[in-house]
């Protein structure tokens, strides 16, 4: 039998920790703050990574590959960006058994690297808009590290993109942001809250960085992506420049946008609970596990075949058809573990869907189908179970975001006073919505004193910060405030 | 316009270079040594994946990620292994600002890391087989490099394998080996002979290495991909072990076997022409383009309204769909290029069909169809076209493999003599099949002498080395010789 499950209230952060592990997701590697995604955890990250290209390719950007190593120097060349990145590089010093000249820092971001190309390609307004994504891994140094949610080195994808206008590089920044939003909210069923980051928290180098922010079952915050309007500042570290329409040499605007690996550990915070892992169906490779009940074994032959047809059944059936996706299907023929075993592994492993196909169940024509996050045994008719289950994976992934916003709603709290702001933040958690001075003194004062940070500032439909006739909840100063969120976060 | 191509009979390496530089496949960075893989580039490395990563699946293989460094003293535990890539390492000697107390090499290739979790991942035979691959990057420092086919940096796949004997390791090592034969031919047009490598060209650490090797247009050989048995050297090295049936402690028995981006470099040197990239349809992201003849106001409307009917009929129709993968057909509306100057381009880029509609041939109720490969234009109704192109695309793909495997046959060679060999090599190129000795002093000779190597023994169809009655062709000796084919080679 697996190990224990610390329960979600006795200490969610080793809760989190056990169903990694268990659920054989991720693990420890023997280089420091560095994880092993497991076959279990990366077929999470491979569905991902699937319904995410397909969003960007969709607004035309183009995939690439840029090195993995950059020139020091050009790290520099940018002054906000070396004094917020070079602390965490890791750095190649000799090569080929020699030292080297100039030494090479691993990315831990590509924007200097990728500049030094568009420099290269950009010549007219006819090569922009320039798209272009990546898919790669990058090393930022952590002191503390967390599976997932902080480690050394991460997967993720950044978009790199040139424009001949500031208007359109604000444009692509919020049309990356509301495809992070859409995807996060549709595929992770993980609600986000978009919004500006404030001026100390912006990408190092970044005019002006959004972000989408998700709340864990802890109540704390999870910066589940981000999208920066770099305005000039990388073009004119770089001299990317290009000839516009008015025969004028012009720098060209520019965005970049991410998201992780850290998104599987914000999905796991969001929907699993104390038996395992709860996947959306949208993220799972395999959506049903038929556990045929094999002890008698004058029952064994029947029982396979049915569970056989039914599995057949499933996958031809209108309701899963019209799911979208490719859902997987399997018959556990394993006689070596009992079914129980099997059942709290599933449970585990997060499978979305099990069905029990039992020979007592056969005689009445029914099998019992239970809903990972529900359940709840279910029993259904053998002729209807194939579309009971399409529908069923359908309401989970609408019922997964619906619980988790219900959640983020009931523990999200408007605050008036910094004394209640800091009472709150220890008796309940949770979000807390109020009006800010945005001085960056109240903020560290805010981080120093309680842990928790400015997560973002929520933006109207047209992008415009929200103002707020109150006083400052952290200062109590009076004007020209705005609506901040705050909250402790990963 | 665009550059002139240089041709391949002028100078075949410039040919190559301009081929990857002018269709935008790739372009040089300014890190020594790595590439930078542009849009049009990596979409077929998309596409490789894709089709390769389904094959690999399909075996019981499961994709994972391990860490990009490995602790300096994991390289160390396998004698062979580190003699074989120390010289090719990049170091990261500090991080996070401080000097590290191990020094991180960055992964050459994972067999030591991969290792180190393997043996706290499996137990018991229960755990086994155990089967991995990982789509990721490598460093090796090369001195010479040459886009796609040598670079620093490079994408690859690598698979690792544990097996309970050393049969099963060896069935998995042969039935990678024909994945690859299979992939390479099917999917990259591009034939291939599988065979054993020589004892001094197989890969560190291993018993024995197999590989796929493919004859380029200037009749070199291009090692396409390996397979390696590597027995229970890293196992010993690492301590992999499990708990056997018969209750006893054993070393798991282990494969690894790896294709990369010079798969790129590799299909295109057996596929283009003196005009530009020639690229198998199943590698395409767009496969037929449509080319409106704009050139008078009257008839544009006409013409648009047919190419976009046509451009649907196409992926509607029956020959299409038969191809088993998703065509792209786009329909080229830019008004500020001329279609003398777009068919040169389609050409270049390696566009499989190019669809010239045009209103006199309307009159006429067709339209103008070209293969890429074959260069003629062909007059078909337009009724017929959508049936016709799929035909086609199915034609091609057959066509260039046919045309490569003509091609490698008529420059493939019994030799009997060194002296032959050696003249051969100058007057000709190509491979070359004799009697070969297997001694290690043979084979340096040979590379001494003609820069030419031994690009492997083919084996029969039980994997057996082939005997050969006949004298070494290198050193005249006679007896207990097999056949081996010597080539110059990338």
């Amino acid at each position: 039998m697996a190990e224990k499950i610390t329960p979600r209230v006795q200490d969610f952060s080793q809760w989190y920790q056990d169903i990694v592990l268990q659920a054989k997701l991720a693990d420890y590697s023997p280089v420091k703050g560095c994880m092993v995604i497991r076959p279990n955890g990366y077929s999470i990250w491979e569905r991902i990574q699937r319904e995410l290209d397909g969003r960007i390719k969709k607004t035309g950007v183009r995939n690439a590959y840029f090195p993995l190593f950059i020139p020091e120097s050009f790290l520099k060349k940018e002054a906000e960006h070396v004094e917020g990145f070079a602390p965490q590089c890791a750095v190649v010093t000799y090569a080929g058994a020699k030292d080297l000249e100039e030494k090479l820092v691993v990315r831990p971001t590509s924007e200097t690297i990728i500049n030094s190309m568009f420099a290269k390609w950009i010549q007219s307004y006819r090569d922009l808009p320039m798209l272009i994504n990546q898919w790669a891994n990058v090393v930022r140094w952590e002191m503390r590290t967390r599976l997932f949610l902080r480690t050394t080195e991460f997967l993720w994808q950044e978009g790199h993109t040139c424009h001949a206008t500031a208007e359109e590089a604000e444009a692509e920044t919020r049309l990356m942001l509301e495809v992070y939003t859409e995807f996060a909210e549709n595929v992770l069923a993980m609600p986000v809250w978009p919004g500006r980051k404030s001026e100390s928290e912006k990408f190092a180098g970044a005019l002006r960085t959004y972000s989408i922010e998700a709340m864990m079952q802890d109540k704390k915050a999870l910066q589940a992506g981000t999208s920066h309007n770099l305005s000039t500042n990388f073009a004119a570290a770089f001299n990317t420049q290009f000839l516009d329409k008015d025969s004028k040499q012009k720098l060209v605007h520019q965005t970049s946008w991410g998201v992780s690996t850290r998104l599987i550990g914000g999905m796991i915070m969001t929907h699993s609970d104390d038996k395992g892992l709860v996947l959306p169906p949208r993220l799972a490779q395999t959506h049903v596990a038929i556990v045929p009940i094999l002890a008698k074994a004058e029952h064994k032959a029947r029982v396979l075949e049915v569970s056989d047809k039914l599995a057949a059944a499933i996958q031809e059936s209108a309701s899963v058809r019209a799911l979208g996706y490719d859902v997987g299907v399997i018959v556990d023929r394993d006689e070596q573990k009992q079914a129980g075993w099997k059942f709290h592994e599933y449970e585990l492993l997060g499978m979305p869907v099990r069905i029990e196909v039992g020979p007592r169940d056969l005689e009445k024509n029914q099998v019992v189908i239970t809903r990972r996050d529900l359940g709840q045994k279910q029993f259904v008719s053998l002729d209807e179970a194939p579309q009971v289950v399409g529908q069923m994976l359908a309401d989970m992934q609408r019922e997964l975001l619906q619980k988790a916003r219900d959640f983020r709603e009931a523990n999200t709290h408007r605050v008036e006073s910094y004394d209640e702001l800091k009472k709150r933040l220890d008796d309940e958690g949770g979000f807390f919505v109020g009006a800010w001075s945005q001085s960056r003194e109240s903020e560290e004062k805010l981080k120093e004193e309680t842990k928790a940070t400015v997560r973002c500032l929520p933006l109207d439909k047209e992008y415009n910060l929200i103002p707020e006739s109150g006083p400052c909840v952290i200062t109590g100063q009076k004007g020209n405030n705005v609506r901040a969120v705050f909250a402790r976060a990963y």
